[in-house]
């Protein structure tokens, strides 16, 4: 029997194309794409029960500064289809750790069958006040390991 | 007993705040509240029924281009407490006719029980090609009557 | 014999209209109006001789965390014409203080001779930590005396 | 003697971070710097001397509509240094032919003598109605011509 945690919903999203992601062209306005990957990897963080206030940096209280950041080394995307205003995307999420200190993360953007896009994030975790480099945060351990 | 349609559910919608709405202040940047406000109300069209491609001009197919588009004339927003990554927003979509022309939707940003931003958008009908003003297309009216 | 002090050149700005700020109705997106105005703010801030990082909350050093935020507590925009891409627009900007603890900004776009939109942001101090309200900054003080 | 051709001024131009660019970290949010190298490309070609609306699709005229669009099939990014409000960039722009339908910009970004953050934005052309592959327009090819 599978249960929730089986299925690893946390990897599986989807997103609505909305007026304000297009460009004159008619369609997505291209690094609107790497905005919905990072908001996916927020979202997936969130189903799979961790908070984004133990993950990322805030000057809501600059004496509990969270202290380790996962700044963006890399990103990239591929475009194989046009994507238009009201696509009703599903969204796969591929996390995979790189070493101690760094993970990347696959999006592939499904339309019915057809895959449209896909991206890539590559972060690397540091020390926020020194930034240097550090290893990996416990909550982003284990959602790597659950995820893959 | 009250049907789905009584309860207006397109009305009363959710939005998660995330990182990259947010600036080196800790809280979100100002102007994506105006576009969490126009992706609320296009939202609120889709789930009363509307497609998107009837109501918003495209590049798909020119010689199908829609006769009537509704540019933005006006928008404002206040800001009554800070709005910080991975908030749950309520958003209370409330629309009004001005004219037979044009009309304007409100939107109020509630979280738990606190109102922290709302914001309005009005909108005026024109001819897509001439640019020159007329009464709002059907669609449009149909939701704004059911609206209110 | 008008000084550069005189022209008051951090008054006077321009824009130029890019592809991504339109949408697929061909003419910019509204909120990026918005972007604009709040980008003219600190570009008028910086050519008066002011660094970003004495106005600006930033997380580069919490140790010497600037002590007085300038949240916006009310924005809005009027369109009175289409503007597309590639677009040379002037940007008046246009400061008032309000009171002890807080000030507006009006901006005008003109195209050639035509105004083509106005808007207008609204701050107000607060102390960065508690985020209770407090007088403006002595910075923002000269540039608001130097400027109206 | 160097002509302003010789120098290739359309490849060197200049970016200053604001604000908004920036997340709840107190560095720029990834995605911005693929904004800044479409802007860059943008600026590149009107330095050069062509003119946006004959390169980008725009409802402006459906008529006289472009022939070729020049989507985006590839990007990315990487990160080297953090980038923060005010850093004064310098963007070299190297754009490349990869065939008789496609070319590629490199776009290099420093502070100082510093390299932060490059990226990489690949362009296919179609025809605007079918969207099939095509040949690059004539100005893209002078332009490229010019750049190598």
């Amino acid at each position: 029997m599978l249960s929730s945690t089986n299925l690893r919903d946390w990897l599986f999203l989807e997103r609505i194309v909305r007026f304000g992601d297009t460009d004159a062209a008619g369609v997505i306005h291209f690094y609107h794409l790497l905005r919905w990957s990072h908001e996916a990897w927020e979202e997936s963080l969130q189903v799979f029960g961790l908070k984004a206030i133990d993950i990322f940096p805030s000057l809501v209280d600059i004496k509990s500064l969270i202290p380790i950041a996962l700044p963006i080394v890399h990103c990239e995307a591929e475009f194989m289809a046009p994507i238009r205003i009201e696509d009703h995307l599903e969204i796969e999420v591929s996390p995979s750790r790189l070493d101690a200190g760094s993970f990347q993360v696959k999006y592939g953007f499904t339309k019915g069958k057809n895959i449209v896009a896909n991206s890539l994030i590559r972060h690397r975790a540091i020390h926020t006040e020194s930034r240097h480099p550090c290893d990996l945060p416990e909550d982003i351990d284990r959602w790597l390991d659950a995820s893959s």
